[in-house]
């Protein structure tokens, strides 16, 4: 890999922060932007020791960036964003700000310091409600069903239009739900948050029969080093997902059983848990796995690795410093 | 038709100012934002003189607009955009603003003071350059290849999220480029510019054989006022064009044929006539047609109708006067 200087918006995340040490483990110098709304310091400990790493606390669409922190970098990954699907309806402008319109922001530095590849983490969200399942990349032309998944389809429009009219190559990278170590918000997280306050009874959205595919934060990350390296088109869109799904119920039985618990669990009626859930994720991922990607977690394992991460670091269930 | 009251953003515009016409002539009162950047007062001569009519000169993005403007209002028709495509590798912020923001804006407006039904005019640009031709509204997932396109796919993506996730009914209508009376921009108006300089020479973007398709502003409005009234889905797409296309040089004969000049014509190499342009641009209008719609002009008596418009108001030709 020719790579010797990364940039990662949102490094200090669940996804970015994994990233990070990845890279640095590469002996690869790493810049990192984080408002440390979601992000915490804590996952960066390792990160901190390491005299390739350097960290900027600040807002990619409230606070000015310094040119300063692009000039010489390689290649940024664009992770910073609103990952919560589920409040677009309450805060109809925050998907907008934090994946839209910072997503340009991002993109400007990039070009305006001549940064040559640009890594966009997007979302099978994009998809809405597909009648093509596993969904290709080259589905169908989506509608959009959620402000989340058309913030960041608005997001990779602008990562390809740049692409078009600059000299800068890019990679969109559409994930299903990720799991794993450093994990802070999703089901599973809900879930064990409640079982904390009540260990005998567990309240879900929707009917737990929606279908969803989870990917292991390490399989993720392989997968994006891999397109990385294999892509070489101006705009490079991969899925990243498992070849199969389970029920919002397995994933529960899973995390009750890793628990030790047995709650009652009180589902909704609904097919979706809440406006804008698509109550049928499954990306077709054999683009990635053309290129030799295999996953190496079951998403039983993902959840379990999940659980046992959240179990060893309950710190997290305190209220996060920014909220 | 049930539209006692229709709010037009961009009513000042070509598109809008026609629209407004039509509205009016059918009884229904009209309201119109626009900050005249490139509307043009003179476009609604008659509609002043029509007691149910009132503009607001404003700014959808700069500007605070008062709630009072949207209540009562049945249908939202949001024109009101930068309508030009070329220009956005020297302004990367200018379509992120007055297209995605702005639809975003008025989409909460709307939605703020219950109004049911919004249209948004889209753009076949959305397709980037598909490899299916003629395009239909289902074609594969496009990649943008302009910032223009990707904030009318952005601003698509806003209004379909908001027809989900609110009590609101949604239209997309994808135009070709579209010409006739009070067309202010795009090639034929840039052509003759130049010949009132220069009657002798022409020098053209690209090497002429752009293919693309024009559809009148008649038809146009008639489509999306027959795509109002049967649309009843959440979110209505419609692709607007004319079954064929011309080339670039076909328009060009057209046009000095009208104005009786035969200048050189110093066409360029590229396929391209600049960064992002389509070189095929022909949408499949199958869905619009089998609702019984059929366009009354050629491209051939679009273009010359709209050179004739543009012989009798050469005021057009002067500075604008907020440019």
């Amino acid at each position: 890999m020719s790579i010797k200087s990364a940039l990662v918006t949102g490094g200090a995340g669940f996804i970015g922060s994994n990233l990070v040490d990845l890279l640095l483990s590469n002996g690869i110098s790493v810049r990192v932007i984080d408002n440390l709304s979601t992000g915490r310091v804590e996952f960066l400990t390792n990160a901190q020791k390491n005299p390739n790493f350097q960290i900027l606390e600040a807002d990619l669409v409230a606070d000015s960036i310094p040119d300063s922190l692009f000039a010489g970098v390689d290649v940024v990954f664009h992770l910073a964003a609103n990952a919560d699907v589920r409040f677009g309806p309450l805060n109809t402008s925050r998907d907008l700000e934090q994946n839209t319109i910072a997503t340009q922001r991002v993109l400007e530095l990039a070009r305006r310091n001549q940064v040559k590849k640009f890594v966009f983490s997007s979302t099978g969200s994009v998809y809405g409600e597909s009648e093509v399942v596993p969904t290709p990349e080259y589905a169908p032309f989506p509608v959009q069903t959620s402000l989340y998944g058309a913030s960041k389809l608005a997001g990779e429009g602008l990562v390809s239009a740049y692409a078009e009219a600059f000299d800068m190559q890019t990679w969109i990278f559409r994930f299903v739900s990720i799991l794993g170590p450093r994990y802070t918000h999703g089901h599973v997280f809900d879930f064990i948050s409640q079982l904390r306050i009540d260990p005998n009874t567990l309240r879900v959205l929707g009917n737990g029969q929606q279908k969803k595919s989870y990917l292991h934060v390490k399989d993720c990350l392989s997968a994006i080093m891999l397109g990385l390296s294999a892509g070489n088109s101006k705009v490079n869109i991969y899925n990243l997902g498992i070849d199969g799904t389970c029920e919002v119920k397995d994933s529960i039985y899973w995390i009750t059983t890793q628990l030790g618990l047995q709650p009652t669990i009180n589902f909704g009626t609904e097919s979706r848990g809440w406006i804008g859930d698509n109550p049928l994720i499954h990306l077709d991922v054999k683009k990635i796995s053309n290129l030799g990607w295999k996953p190496s977690h079951t998403i039983e394992e993902s959840v379990k690795d999940t659980v046992r991460f959240l179990q060893d670091n309950t710190y997290l269930f305190e209220k996060a410093p920014n909220d």
